[in-house]
């Protein structure tokens, strides 16, 4: 998702004090540990409107416990600088003017170095203003946490994105080409619950407002796939014609297909023998494996390939209803500073690969739930006006903090967009 | 709609032969009706990408039954002109290639006295065919009327916004101002079905391949408004500051109104005084009816209205499980070639003006039912590949033929498009 | 030219009143003709923005008669519609506001006819104004009568763009192919006049402010190409790797190639053996003819030309000064409606085409001459006001009404335009 | 410029071999000193394609040297690494494949540290290597140094435009407000020589190709303003509706304003009570000196305020036979890396700030001389291939390297551009 942070819905099952303290500084600490490879010029480069700089993302996370725990509930606290809301507010239209997105790439100043500092005093004024925070302060140094942990994955991919414009091929962390995996079993198909079933968020724990209210969908007869889909299979995508076929596209797709000249996933490099056989990653270029998930395809790509395979993407329900029965925690995600990447599925039965790994798309776009009513106030200024044009996304990702994702995250993100960790679980009707 | 010819589902209640070739007849002679009072450069001009110049819609609802048809089903029968096919083509990628759409107001010839000599020939070789068509050729002419339905809607949309442009604000049907309705009683609510209900063609006589398979959906208690947002309601919007308070509005429709400079419905003019009381229709440029449904709005804009007046739009569900109750033919719809107008609402009780008077917004996503799958073929090649991006629209204008709307019926527009006559019932949670 | 009216520089010569009036309408008579084979749809559709529809023509030209003339100086006289001067005004900013130039198009109302009536309606009262218009009005009569014939040209091109886009290839006049000419001799060299020479209006007869003044320059040793370049000698151009060949480029002009997929002259057409062996015409499409001069060049195109020809092109004093001993009614020009086209050269000694045929691209900008100051008020408001980007043109072509070229004329584009008949003269240093 | 090295047309008075060497370090130090202040991100961020950042300036002057020297001319040299020299040709299309301009700023990798490190490597080597150049390398190392020197002056203005994009509004080089200066004297007019006068590079010392060869042109009687314009008279312009009055503006110029909405020359800055009063610099936002030169201004304002003035721009022989008589490293001129900024005029008779400053705008387009044929090969690629559409500027500026620029020195960017320190000399007909 484009990175904001939701009111918090419920949190019956709020961790106690110093465990709650303790996940802020581990959190931060992430953040942190991702950008230590970056140069100053790394953090600063902005490589499209979509993607923010490193810096940025360091920053705006600490703004917004700077502005919304720190300036509202500490008395006394002095803004590090009154110049920085503006650069670092992102759309909080409530919170005043701001800089323009696309020209966030030209803030060579405040140096990486001094969002460090901005980053260091923050934390340090919120671990001394612990003590005496209200109820409602925690509640917003959750969310803060739950924010950070979005920019975290966004951070990820803009550097991806950032450092697949350079010729020079640049890693974040070099690594040797890791040894294939074995191309999985046909995929076979797991029949979901039909009739009528609940979803949405229930209550216990932290959630999104959009992820709620619970609620009651009627699903048909269908089922899911095992596992998602993988290079090797989407090779065999483009060696079928998929690309090039317009009858497998939806109309908005075939356009952006044409004219952005598509002809495989975003970062897929050819090797020498002009075959795509190579990807580029937060590890550099490498040999692609192909028994590994599918990675960074649109919406648009994904739909293709589902009716090219005589099948069709998931909706949210059938997804969020089968997924309720997995442990949210279990999967490839994000745990410490590395080249991240989703893995081959393990042997067994059942769905596999329902969190981590790669974000699946699905064929529900992004609208609001029964019931569902937008928070009042800045702070929950976001997900309700993201309610046109795009797609709900499930699961998490391998750039996804673990613990970030659950059964009713919902992530979204427009039709054409793939430079997050996105992939594809088919469905059918039964 | 864009425009675009669907499958049919089911005949079963197909109408007798002499009827089907009468009411072919009767479509065709309501299209050169339409058209009766344009020049030759009225009938050529494009006004924007979206719309098609007045001939061409004449031509390539010609060129559907000549392709289809007679050259598919009429052993013997010649093209009229080998040439025409890739002018009059539309967006079937089956059929080949085709003319640029923006540049469809640059075919200056052939003229539109040639494309009445089309309609005429295509005409005469259907009739004389009519006796020896199979029963998939009926079907394919019965599906030609609905799709040339679809055209007379567009035809006189896409004129309107032709004439709009023009500082001379012509009128097509020229006519005095009406007298003004009287402001209806403040909206009441009307609880729907919840639980369980059934959407989706039923089988029962034509219908487009994405109005079905009827299934089931699960309804949370809500309720209807009684009738449609008034002009005087809207002006009311306008003087809350609705238009310059981004707290109202999604954030690509708050991107939209500040891009375009949006501060009223389409084809809203300013009066003398300064204030939004004229506007301009089909019979030219005058003073409003704030009685009258609001018409000209953008999906942005009907769900900015919802929630400045704290309520949402309807689903696509919601409003069907109401419609199922009401007459389709009963409203406001389009009759005879004049400058058709949504009515201020007759007075009763129940819910009012669901059929004709205006498009109303619903906040579903087009997207497939469960179970759709595209019909195979140039002549499916239409509603499945639209499903991204575009909003659900129900209950049909009066610009819609009368008999072309039904429960059942989804017509889809981008959120940004009002050039249709499309206007907002709202609806809330109870 | 972007068809602006001049000041007139001087008047000693100018014709007695019969003359005068008989000359108006015969001018006015000309334009009629030439969009006689116009439909009101052909005389409506603009192509470009940078071309205007040929009811425009007829109507702004009539336009400059009725205000500068009939408004300004005939008591009594009623604007034919106070609404018009808006929609035909071009670009006086000091007539006021007026209709946005890409709009044009949109103008289906008035009718064709209807800007006939109006052209008769302010012949008739310039006529019957005739004889008591003093003498200032007299100027802006033959003022608006050189102002028409640049239109005149204007319409003939702006037409053939707009049918270039049909893909019926449609003609205005049709006509079967012609005889082919022979190949011309090789280009022979004719030194021209060096040191100091006089260019400029020497103030005999009419000519546009930027004409003048007359003034010195100093020539160094050149020469001139005693003909035009030829389709065939173009031909052997693209043959040798002329357009994807960057050195022969100005940098603008290579990426002006490369961002439009420039590949031959405008209306160059493949003929079935994919060679480039057809031309589209105001007689539609047919063989071309490779004695003829090449044309629908862009300046990018001329001069890299003439890089890969080991020449330059020429400046417009030495063009001038050579001009200077030539007649300029001499030449292929405008003089009844017809299909007009540049010529192979006749066989002889010295300079030939110098009038007529193809305007020559020179390497001068388009500058003020030394002492030049633009008349004051609305009239004067054109050449003055165009003098950056443009290059200058010289000698008129096969689309020029005869008359209205001479030695000292200037006309201008931009190095990127190539609707108009433009074409290429050698020169080189000595 | 947009810097590009020139053939070398003359080094007849070319300096010995120890103090061409001193001369190569003294100019390789004194880009190092300019970018001195600037951090890693400072030195990589792009703020428009017209710009290019800090460390890709110093990266391609090396890259110059390396290429044109060391690897044509060094036995045995080996490229510092293999893949640098996509990333840091600039536009030379002779020399292959090359980074994409608009990307530049995407190129964090490598360094400014590894772009100093490359520069120290490249300068090693040809120091060591000097002994043994031949004399053809040895010119190709004046070249360089002169080619260095223009890309001093870039370097310079393209980090003021960045850090103007920044809302911190950051210093290069922080410094005070300086004293005001005093409001120099109206204006004088000084005649200009007329007739035959001779200008173009004489083949005395270094020049670029273009700026020969020496050539005759004859002049006009004319006189040129015997100083620049001021800030303050540029105000008088603002106050007296400059940006506001169509009819002093060049058509291009109008439609530049007007999509731009300029109010004023770039990097004025409106002071607390909404005047302009302020100015952003190399040294930050400072109080404006209303006796300094005005700077920052494109041609279409120099134009328009000539114009306004009752005057109009030089030509550039105009400009060049005057400047023969002044010395050209007389002036405000670059000699340390400091917030450079042009000074009012000292007191005295005749021309004065001829030399320094601001350059000056000249009314010519940037054309061939006659007899200008452009060098062969890589080396002479640049100067003849810009010739369209840009406008001659004359003097250089207080950004440009002292000895750098001299009468013969031509200049040129196009119309709209002004985020050199470009000013205006009037001049006017006698």
């Amino acid at each position: 998702m484009a990175a904001r942070a939701g009111a918090i819905v419920s949190t019956r099952d709020a961790p106690d004090d110093g465990e709650a303290l303790e996940r802020f500084q581990r959190v931060r600490a992430l953040s942190l540990a991702l950008a230590a490879n970056l140069s100053d010029a790394d953090a600063t480069a902005q490589s499209m409107p979509d993607a923010s700089p490193a810096k940025w993302h360091l920053a705006h996370t600490t703004w917004f416990f700077e502005t919304f725990v720190l300036r509202d509930h500490v008395p006394g606290y002095d803004i590090f600088d009154a110049r920085w809301p503006f650069l670092f507010n992102s759309y909080y239209e409530a919170e005043g003017a701001r800089m323009a997105r696309p020209s966030r790439g030209l803030l060579t100043r405040p140096s990486l170095d001094e969002a460090r500092a901005y980053r260091a005093h923050v934390e340090r004024a919120l671990e001394e203003a612990w003590a005496d925070l209200p109820q409602a302060a925690r509640d917003l140094v959750e969310l803060g946490c739950h924010h950070e942990e979005q920019h975290q994955e966004l951070l990820l991919t803009d550097i991806l994105h950032l450092f697949a414009q350079n010729p020079l091929a640049p890693a974040v962390w070099p690594a040797p080409p890791r040894r294939f995996g074995t191309a999985p079993d046909p995929i076979r198909w797991i029949a979901g619950r039909s009739g009528r079933v609940e979803i949405g968020h229930d209550g216990e724990g932290f959630a999104f407002d959009c992820e709620g209210p619970r609620h009651s969908v009627w699903l048909a007869p269908h089922a899911l796939a095992d596992r998602v889909i993988t290079n090797g299979e989407w090779r065999a995508f483009i060696d079928g014609g998929g690309y090039t076929t317009a009858s497998h596209w939806l109309s908005d797709g075939w356009a952006w297909v044409r004219e952005n000249g598509i002809e495989a996933p975003a970062y897929w490099r050819r090797g020498e023998d002009g075959g795509w056989t190579e990807r580029f990653g937060l590890d550099g270029q490498h040999p692609m494996d192909l028994a590994a998930p599918v990675r960074h395809v649109s919406y648009y790509e994904a739909d293709a390939y589902a009716h090219w395979a005589g099948a069709r993407l998931p909706t949210e329900a059938e997804w969020e209803s089968a997924a309720q029965a997995h442990d949210p925690t279990d999967g490839a995600f994000l745990d410490t500073a590395q080249a991240v990447r989703p893995l081959p599925p393990t042997p067994g039965s059942g769905l596999r690969q329902m969190f981590g790994d790669v974000w699946e798309w699905t064929q529900s776009a992004y609208l609001p739930y029964p019931g569902f009513r937008a928070a009042e106030g800045a702070v929950g200024e976001y997900n309700g006006k993201f309610m046109s044009g795009q797609f709900v996304l499930r699961g998490g990702s391998c750039a996804t903090p673990r613990g970030h994702a659950r059964a009713s995250y919902r992530n979204f993100f427009y039709p054409h967009q793939r430079w997050q960790f996105t992939g594809v679980r088919l469905a059918k009707d039964l």
